[in-house]
């Protein structure tokens, strides 16, 4: 296996039964996992500047092809110096590779061996990905970790996986082949459903490559909780031990811990900040909607023991009053607390593991009523 | 003169021309004037957190009194141990009476000589304000400085004018003897029009009263920009010098220069985020829309002069993609731009006062193009 980049070194530093606690060296600097990616789909974490996101502590951001192809257009992106600069995050950017947003949010599409055509939801205009195009939008983009382009069918569909996973990997390769920037690495993603055969034959193909990082796609999109913990823990002895796993758009903090204890390392959701624009947060005891009539007198913080700037500076009274006063401050706090619990759940995971006590912090974690009613 | 607290002393640091840099002191902190005050008209300055406020250098804020009356409710917000700790802002807080909203914002409303009747803009709810009412609810409220019950007239009409000055001086005395708590401040507030032997009228019997500070109320509401300074040319020589002078709802940063020059210390306007929350920021050239399609490759900062986070941190291209994108984060940058502008211009003015160039300075103001098109 080779052709990765030596600045995207991934070193596993601890090892606490699947879980591995470990650096992830990128140009824009290390990635200390497992790590939460928030989500700035539109070059934007919403309603949360760069500056409260460094100060939450995030380090990989992550941002979409897709949208960012529509508008502002990579090569605008580019022509501002790419998306580091546009966006102003100078650590770790992840881009997908526009393929899932294709099969979810475009208009229209139609999809054939060479790429697929579709329209805009934006504006309805016609347009197509190919693997080479999806790689020169991720180049124009420039982040530090790309996806390859994928075929994301339905999670329970076995015919359809078959022949969407031969796609995939002929594109896999078609966009290794396209790559031309050093400073980027190339995730593969791994497809194949809810079939496990299916899963480990991605795996096998695409490790075979020599992806300086695995994707696991086509999860969290419909399937069980058992049929995603089934299909991590049968690719988790063929995947190599020494390229970093990201679970794509994983997921509730239960998700997180779940998906670490099944030797996962990077995700990423929109989970916290669209709970936010919801009016929810997340405690200790569950999630809350903080425009319920209970929390009008409510002078204690979402969550005590939370140590976040929302937590520290207002009561839940406040919280609601801007709510229902329909201030935008609103959203900014509910985020700003939203992520910090799952960037925080992300450092105490990684401390568990460094400390050897993970099984007892998953235990812990678990028995408690954390989040049971996400 | 008597009967104010000496915990909200006013000392004048320097003098130049008719313009003055001083000290007030309040229980939340010192106000070196000139200052302009952000508005958190329902107890949160829009987008912005008071973090970013306190970063931007504000001094004062003002809250609305008419809008935290409706809601969430003084008496709720006493509950919650006062505005300071219910919007966590540490500083110094101005509130209003509620008059002018009652005036402009009140579905009905019928004013009598004991107060006035309304309807709430919000769900048409009947409602009573009186100035011990209004003294009520900002003595729940808790701000440092606080305002008298004005009856607030057309600034045209002669014959209104003259029977509204009647009420409001004796509102004015009604507000005084029903405050009690002795760490707040209250202003009476100089009513009388364009009419400047009413203005004058209305200065001597408020003065004559002992206020700890006076407000001028009634300017900025549709009477032309002669008329307003012409009213403060007449009101300055009797206005006690020993207090400081809040120019009600005032306004562009040309207004703010005038008001200055004409002796007035405080300035609060709602320009900075409405402006921000309409895509305009104001610049050294004038007033700028960000949605403009000549802003879309455009790699420069609002405005190359300036220091604030925005223009430290993000192009005109990438503020106008999250304004075409609807990212809320473009009200909070832009807001961010325009609250530092005025903050910063205050800045500026207190300075070439106490280096005696104020004349200077204002002379190059309004020979510059700045702010021209506001």
């Amino acid at each position: 296996m080779t052709g990765f980049p030596s600045n995207f070194e991934f070193e596993i530093t601890a090892l606490h039964g699947r879980a591995r606690a470990g650096t992830f060296n990128t140009p824009h600097g290390k990635i200390f996992t497992p790590v939460f990616a928030p989500v700035g789909t539109q070059a934007s974490v919403k309603a949360i500047t760069p500056a409260q996101l460094h100060e939450l502590g995030a380090s990989l951001v992550l941002a979409n092809t897709y949208h960012l192809y529509l508008r502002p257009g990579d090569e605008l992106i580019a022509e501002m110096g790419g998306l580091h600069q546009f966006m102003n995050w100078p650590g770790p950017i992840l881009t997908d590779s526009g393929g899932y947003q294709v099969f979810s949010l475009a208009a229209t599409r139609k999809i054939d061996d060479d790429g697929v055509t579709f329209k805009s939801h934006i504006d309805g205009s016609l347009h197509r990905l190919t693997p080479e195009k999806s790689i020169s939008i991720q180049e124009n983009l420039g982040a530090d970790i790309i996806m390859a382009f994928d075929d994301c069918p339905p999670p329970g569909d076995r015919e359809y996986n078959l022949r969407a996973l031969r796609r995939t990997h002929s594109w896999a390769e078609r966009c290794l082949k396209a790559k031309t920037h050093p400073d980027q690495a190339l995730f593969g993603i791994i497809q194949g459903g809810v079939f496990s055969d299916l899963r480990c034959r991605s795996v096998e193909y695409l490790a075979h490559l020599g992806f300086p990082g695995f994707a696991i796609g086509g999860l969290s999109v419909g399937e069980t909780k058992d049929q995603m913990h089934a299909v991590l823990e049968a690719i988790d002895p063929l995947l190599p031990e020494d390229r970093p796993r990201y679970l794509m758009g994983v997921g509730t903090p239960r998700d997180f811990v779940n998906g670490v204890m099944r030797g996962v390392d990077i995700f990423d959701c929109v989970l916290p900040t669209r709970l936010a624009r919801h009016n929810a947060v997340l405690t200790l005891t569950g999630r809350l909607n903080l425009v319920n009539a209970t929390f009008s007198r409510d002078p204690s913080p979402i969550d005590e023991h939370c140590t976040c700037y929302t937590c520290r500076s207002f009561s839940r009274a406040y919280l609601r009053h801007l709510i229902v006063s329909k201030e935008m401050l609103a959203a900014t706090l509910l985020s700003i607390h939203n992520l910090h619990t799952l960037l925080q759940l992300a450092r105490e995971i990684r401390q568990s593991i460094l400390d050897s006590r993970f099984d007892d912090f998953a235990t812990r974690f678990f028995e408690s009523e954390k989040f049971q009613n996400l």
